[in-house]
């Protein structure tokens, strides 16, 4: 008889752990792997007015060390009377579990301690180690979670030699979809400089907003590239451009503009920060600017722990999934720096929304995708 | 013996007529008008709040009609404190008249009637006959000035076979520079719509700012023309340009563009508005567009007034002017709806500016010229 998640995913939902708070819910997990005989850390971060509580479990000691990382945190409700139930209530209705995080993320969560469970009582010996970071802070600010972890980690010799994380990756049916990893994010803030001047004599002026189109228009022109093999192309958009001049005959001094560009696998964050050098080179700006890489774009290469999970899903659910790297960020940017890493969890319809859920059913099902994907790793 | 201007220039820098007050300076001109014989109409126009005052005087009724157009409205005197001496006091110093208006133009003003004096002294029976538009209404709204006395001399039969405004437009000696036209402008305001987005995901957006540059590019890519005979080309400056989206991510709705294009007689303000509509529909965008004309531009083809002028600028200064139309706008843009229309005055070095003045001897040579332009305008 198979360990049903939800109980597990119904303890989870009833702490109200709105980003960053805990509310116990740390607590629920750290309670269920104890027994399996995890090592528990309890790893505290960040300021004093934003303290984020994380999880790191290790049961084992030994290689291969197959990670689990997910979060216990989840996004506000909103407005509670948009939603049938109350959100924290854990309400199952039709075969449906609704809730804040029943679906982003707890029920992964769940169903991976199900599973987990499972694989245990039926391979208390494997060779190798398992290990679960759940963080507290990825919905927000995503600094004093997973990343802070992982250098833990790193300090500890904890570093996995692979890590699934647990997202909602599905898109239509449980186990269509793997992500194999995602797209990078770059924004860049630039000021160009000009010369203020009369608009009747431009000679005797230097107009920001032109060398700001100069040097744009060519970017804008045509893709930086046509995508990659598991990539859709690279996305360049200026979401800012204000000069903040109302005198219509007068050439401003400066001209800003903000620009935010999702990159594949084809670029890094540094060269596509000197490409806005060049353009903006290019058209004679005299210029400052500012860049924040929020991540770099990552992918696994399919392999041996890519091709387990495959066939560890189709096993469990008939699927054969998709690789792919679409979407926004997740925490898989950090851990992608330390080992291989890919994404696999339930339908994603519902994250973020008022009257969240997620199927029983489904839930079943991927805790036992999640126990064949142990066995696919670990044997 | 000529008649002096200083007297004259003096009289009317004491009457403190910051636009659109009036302070007396009318009186003054029409005060020694109406003795040459003048028939002088004061004609008040302008809201209740902005009341300007302005005067028409004639002498004679046959043709041909030459009119002399100017204004005795002057700008504020800024920071006192930077003035050497009270700009209203009109102080005289080494030869130099010293007061705001005396170069912009109560000092052409002045030399004007001083001229036209000796003139009539000399021609008391000469052909044709002669008039003065004298404004309040240049130097700010230009509303209810020139534009509104040229609609009530066209409605009582007094439009002129010719005229001379005299505006400082000599530029390094008296008599080197007529000024036979001006440019247009034309100021444009843009909103263009998009759909707001995610900038992770553009393809179910569409960028404003985007479609912006896209349209904006091929307008600053060349120039609009190479120039015409006696014209510069037409220049077109992108002064502003704004969206106000602060956040990095997210794809805006709209972007605004502010446009002001000066231009010579290759384009008309209708057919640039037709060409800044085809660079927007080219570039897909959805917009309004809201266009605002200040004056069309205007040239005044050399022949006999023309010549007529050079010659009389030539005899009184030694000088060949050149025929120019650089600069702004003067009110020349009004009256070349009416009839050809030139432009000749002092050396335009103070202008606008702290310790504006006027050379003496300067003013006395500009009196020849007038004098000198009525005798070749009328015999």
């Amino acid at each position: 008889m198979a360990t049903d998640p939800l109980p597990i995913a119904q303890a989870l939902i009833r702490c109200p752990s709105v980003t960053p708070a805990d509310a116990g819910a740390l607590d629920v997990v750290q309670r269920l792997l104890e027994p399996l005989g995890f090592g528990c850390e309890r790893l505290v971060f960040g300021p004093d007015d934003y303290r984020v509580d994380n999880l790191f479990a290790r049961r084992g000691s030994g290689g291969p060390h197959f990670c689990y990382c997910g979060h216990t945190d989840v996004v506000p409700p909103g407005d509670l009377a948009a939603w049938s139930d109350d959100p924290f209530a854990a309400v199952v209705r039709d075969g449906v579990l609704y809730g804040r995080g029943a679906c982003d993320m707890k029920g992964g969560v769940a169903a991976f301690i199900a599973g987990l469970t499972d694989y245990l009582a039926a391979k208390p010996d494997h060779r190798g180690s398992i290990s679960l970071l759940i963080t507290g802070d990825e919905e927000a600010r995503s600094v004093d979670g997973t990343a802070r972890v992982l250098e833990w980690m790193q300090q500890n010799g904890q570093i996995p030699d692979m890590a699934l994380v647990g997202e909602p990756t599905s898109r239509r049916v449980l186990g269509d979809t793997i992500k194999i990893g995602r797209r990078g994010s770059l924004t860049a803030w630039v000021n160009v400089h000009g010369k203020q001047g009369h608009s009747a004599y431009p000679a005797g002026a230097d107009n920001p907003i032109h060398r700001l189109v100069a040097a744009l228009a060519p970017l804008l022109a045509a893709p930086l590239d046509n995508g990659s093999e598991f990539f859709p192309p690279t996305t360049l958009q200026v979401t800012g451009l204000d000069v903040g001049n109302t005198t219509s005959n007068v050439i401003p001094a400066a001209a800003r503009a903000m620009i935010n560009i999702r990159f594949n696998d084809l670029h890094s964050s540094a060269a596509l920060t000197e490409r806005l050098h060049a353009a903006l080179k290019a058209a004679g700006c005299r210029y400052e600017m500012r860049t924040e890489c929020s991540g770099e774009s990552f992918v696994t290469q399919p392999g041996p722990f890519v091709d387990g999970l495959s066939r560890a899903i189709t096993r469990a659910t008939g699927e054969v999934p998709k690789l792919d790297t679409g979407g926004g960020t997740s925490d898989a940017r950090f851990i992608a720096r330390y080992c291989p890493v890919a994404e696999f969890g339930a339908v994603g319809e519902t994250p973020h929304q008022v009257n969240e859920r997620a199927s029983v059913e489904e839930l079943r099902r991927l805790a036992d995708a999640y126990r064949m994907i142990l066995e696919e790793a670990l044997g």
